[in-house]
């Protein structure tokens, strides 16, 4: 079974070290009472929540499931405890707003958290992982007697929340989306359709559950543009005014057997004229939507992240552990523990950069979002509202691809221990999955990125993107003259596709993968470039910790290695864009 | 549920257009009976066999598993009635040599057959998988004896066999072995110990198993040199000379509980003094294996091209029929076919490339192994036997590579649905997995042939294999001068790791995984620039088939359009080496 330790100390180094949020939320008038002191703490203790008590009820509640009797489901064994204390505790309410009965924290530290909850319990934090999206969109969007009514509760955590958006013809596509919505003579509507792939649509860990759905109203046009947004509780108000009343006419079918996180409920919902209200504009349920969008795709890059963060931990555990033959250049006869194995060592090292490196993307684009919402800077709050629209799809793509790899090629150290399930990675592998996948395929994380946020505006907020790469590198910087080729290769490469889009229509969707990857590569190598130069200049200081800046410049000097010269690769599949795709009608 | 049709098409292509093995086959003496005409035929067969018998059986075995009550496995429904119609069929005795009873094909047609068993059934393809080395094994080590009692019954599959090596501390390092055997006056040896990880250990498709078991003599001396092959039967020979007397001390304590292939059951064995007898001499067991380890590991990479075949097919039909958004440069408004989607087709065309580059190698590699065998040219035999001994690990490790990169790769077309069982491609993905583990990790297969093999000759049989891609490319083929370049740079990081492994011995340790990569891209690339030919000329002379000739040139561009680049990449990770990867002991 795996363990894990929260890693706190790579956090403090990211956030204090090398984005020095501290002093940044000194300046933000939300977060001026939040210190270096009060992030150590509030990461000390979610550290302590995800390792203690959802780490023990992991794989056990993979084994056994989520099971559904009578359209009620059962959580496995554990997760209702679980659930009880991440709400005494006042998790939910971290990052929502003082107002609405919230801690007002910065996202950072939600962050920090979802990172921990989804290494130590992917399945489990499901559940409340939807949270923070609903009480965005009721926020934002919700009437105030809506807010007066849903709004308190999600915050606590009393309630818990679902997204109701695919349906079974309705994926990448919510145009297709055929839900039906009738208004009402009291206002409410009656909503009627099936929902498919809905994480959380029934358990047992709360009393009631709302459900945000996207139907279509009778009169509204066809596509994306004709979806609006209810909210549909699982029981309606009590009629006494009561906060519990009749159940709704919204129940889950059936449960999907899924490859990997078991322990969540993925429902088929049908709702059969369920009273639902309206969140915001009719028409306008997709933009409603978007209000959470950024921080739901970070979230999902969260868990590949916790993904390669306990595959690492293990897989070096295991690997100081396992004796295998004699290692070359290894001291005495061996057989040596396999850490001392050059194959190892490559393949651990290779899963610190993705993990060093992946944190440093998403706790930058978590800050992103805190500055757009908060910065006390209008040209700041815009230009990282920038920032967070290109950075969240990128950390949501490559953070997940990082994750589900980092588990297979950690896995690959137990050889067929690790196949079987007692060796804890398989579940790593089969959770890790899920994440390449929904909240938009990582393709369309990539088509978001390329062509609807670069191509679009003519390349504009990637430019911004690369000019703040540029000004935060350190001008001294060892590897500061790699990063710099590598931006000014980006920046032609858009250049190229921005110019050939023109003649072309389909060439930016042909090689949109290769550019997110692309930049993926030199975000990387840019944060590694900073990173190697506070390590430096710690090491340089005398710092006590010369462990852990030694070890941070060595994964720096890895990633310019091992991983830049893949950017040569990417950019040249990216000039052969506009080798035509075959395409498939004939085989 | 997946569907799958054999790739006969392709399968020709290779053997006949591409290979001419109906040519060279008249012109070995043991196969000279086998023609173009026969080998569609077996192929044709086995096809059926794959699809019709195997694949129905494949998904609900998955779920069902194997159980074991009072030490005796239970099979899924179907795998018995699939296996003595795979016995009746006569497809066990394929490529065992008439003296023994078998029909004395080609390698080359077992490796189409087990290509296809492991795209349709490869959990139920590892029962008989392990015949075809058992039967080498002792064919070619056994006393008159053994092969008089056990090797008839192994050929016609009326019993099936297993290869005990593995225990619970010596996995990749065999010289750890601590079963125990001592010899008794009859002749025969008393074995004691535990195996695990043994594939089809007990099973309830034969009365007899077969187990072949690497054991300690009590004088024998400590590591790889010490250890001796036994034969160690479940059942007894009768004492009345009936061919079953009682069972023997051997019995299956438990089986795995794994990620995928849970129709196979992975057992662990316990020998108390069970009866064995020696094959081959004592201490020299390692040897006795390797007859057959050729033939093994290139069975685990034909389950990468099975798996990376059965997940192409089904994400083409899978991306025809489902229909989501407007295509940019598709007719109409749409949504259209997701097939239409440049996305949709880049990811597809990588699976084809993949699929039919993976064929090519493992085709040539297996006629390799029917050359070192059977060539009537003794200075080709030789030649063949080096080719065969560097194409195999190659083979193994980057086909099974492909194949879990196929299946994941696939599995994102289907989006939410693919991480649902009922799509069968999370089963693929999971199957899938093992295969980059076992018969050696794909990291010992890059020391095998860069270090055993590449490092220790200095380079002589790598330069014949180079030698080989370069006296087979067409002079005027398009892209034979690209493929040129490339077996040139390969020859030179070749040379380069040479000289620097002798000021530093672990070198080529630290590179290995990357030269591999390269040699892959490289040995595909000339396998396409070779195809690509070969289609060009069909085309050029009107050929019936302008689809599947054109598809092929298209395929064979992509390879150098966007996957040749990679070379660069993996080179320059290669110059890297000299990089000394740290340690890991004080993070």
């Amino acid at each position: 079974m795996l363990t894990y330790t929260a890693p706190w100390r790579d956090m403090h180094f990211v956030i204090e070290e090398l984005l020095a949020l501290p002093r940044q939320w000194a300046a933000m008038p939300a977060f001026e009472s939040v210190d270096a002191e009060l992030a150590r703490q509030v990461i000390g203790e979610a550290g302590r929540f995800a390792s203690e008590v959802l780490l023990p009820v992991d794989a056990s509640g993979d084994l056994e499931g989520c099971h559904l009797n009578d359209g009620a489901v059962t959580t496995p064994r554990g997760y209702r405890a679980a659930y009880a204390a991440f709400v005494d505790a006042g998790w939910p309410a971290l990052a929502c707003t003082a107002d609405s009965g919230g801690q007002g924290l910065p996202q950072l530290l939600n962050t920090a958290l979802y990172e921990m909850l989804a290494a130590c319990g992917h399945a489990w934090s499901m559940y409340p992982g939807l949270l923070h999206g609903a009480y965005e969109c009721l926020h934002r969007h919700g009437s105030p007697a809506l807010r007066e009514r849903y709004l308190g509760k999600l915050v606590s955590g009393e309630w818990l929340a679902t997204m109701c958006l695919t349906e079974a013809q309705a994926g990448s596509d919510l145009g297709l989306v055929a839900t039906r919505a009738v208004a009402r003579a009291d206002g409410s509507h009656a909503i009627s359709g099936s929902k498919i792939f809905i994480s959380g649509g029934d358990h047992d860990l709360t009393d009631n559950i709302v459900h945000l759905v996207l139907a279509r109203l009778p009169d509204a046009p066809a596509g994306t543009r004709g979806l609006s947004l209810f909210l549909v509780p699982k029981r309606l108000p009590g009629a006494d005014g009561e906060a519990l009343g009749a159940r709704n006419a919204v129940v889950c079918d059936s449960i999907e057997h899924k490859l990997g996180i078991r322990g969540s409920a993925t429902c088929v919902m049908r709702f059969d004229a369920a009273t639902g209200w309206l969140v915001g504009e009719p028409n306008r349920g997709l933009a409603a939507m978007f209000a959470m969008m950024n921080a739901s795709r970070l979230h999902v890059g969260l868990q590949g992240l916790g993904h390669a963060e306990i595959a690492l931990q293990n897989a070096l555990a295991y690997a100081r552990e396992r004796v295998q033959s004699r290692a070359v250049d290894a001291e005495g006869a061996g057989p040596h523990p396999i850490v001392e194995h050059a194959a190892v060592r490559r393949v651990l090292l290779a899963l610190r950069a993705r993990v060093e490196g992946g944190r440093m993307l998403a706790y930058r684009a978590a800050h992103a979002i805190d500055l757009a919402e908060h910065s006390a800077d209008a040209d700041t709050a815009a230009r990282e509202r920038t920032l967070a629209a290109l950075l969240t799809p990128l950390a949501k793509a490559v953070l997940t691809e990082h994750g589900f790899a980092c588990a297979s090629d950690a896995m690959q150290l137990w050889g067929g221990h690790g196949y079987v399930h007692e060796s804890g990675i398989e579940k790593t592998l089969r959770d890790a999955r899920i994440s390449m996948i929904y909240e938009g395929t990582n393709e369309i994380q990539a088509i978001d990125l390329l062509v609807r946020k670069g191509v679009a505006d003519a390349g504009r907020g990637l430019g911004l993107l690369f000019d703040e790469l540029e000004a935060t590198l350190p001008a001294q910087a060892l590897h500061a003259p790699a990063v710099r080729r590598a931006i000014g290769a980006m920046r032609e490469a858009l250049l190229a596709i921005i110019e050939g889009a023109a003649g072309d229509a389909e060439l930016p969707y042909r090689v949109a993968p290769d550019w997110m990857s692309a930049l993926g590569i030199v975000v990387y190598a840019h944060g590694f470039a900073c990173a190697d130069a506070v390590a430096a200049q710690a090491l340089a200081a005398g710092s006590g910790d010369a462990a852990f800046y030694g070890a941070k410049r060595e994964t720096a000097a890895y990633w310019m290695r091992f991983m830049l010269p893949e950017l040569d690769a990417r950019l040249r599949c990216i000039e052969a864009g506009s080798f035509a795709l075959p395409r498939f009608d004939a085989r």
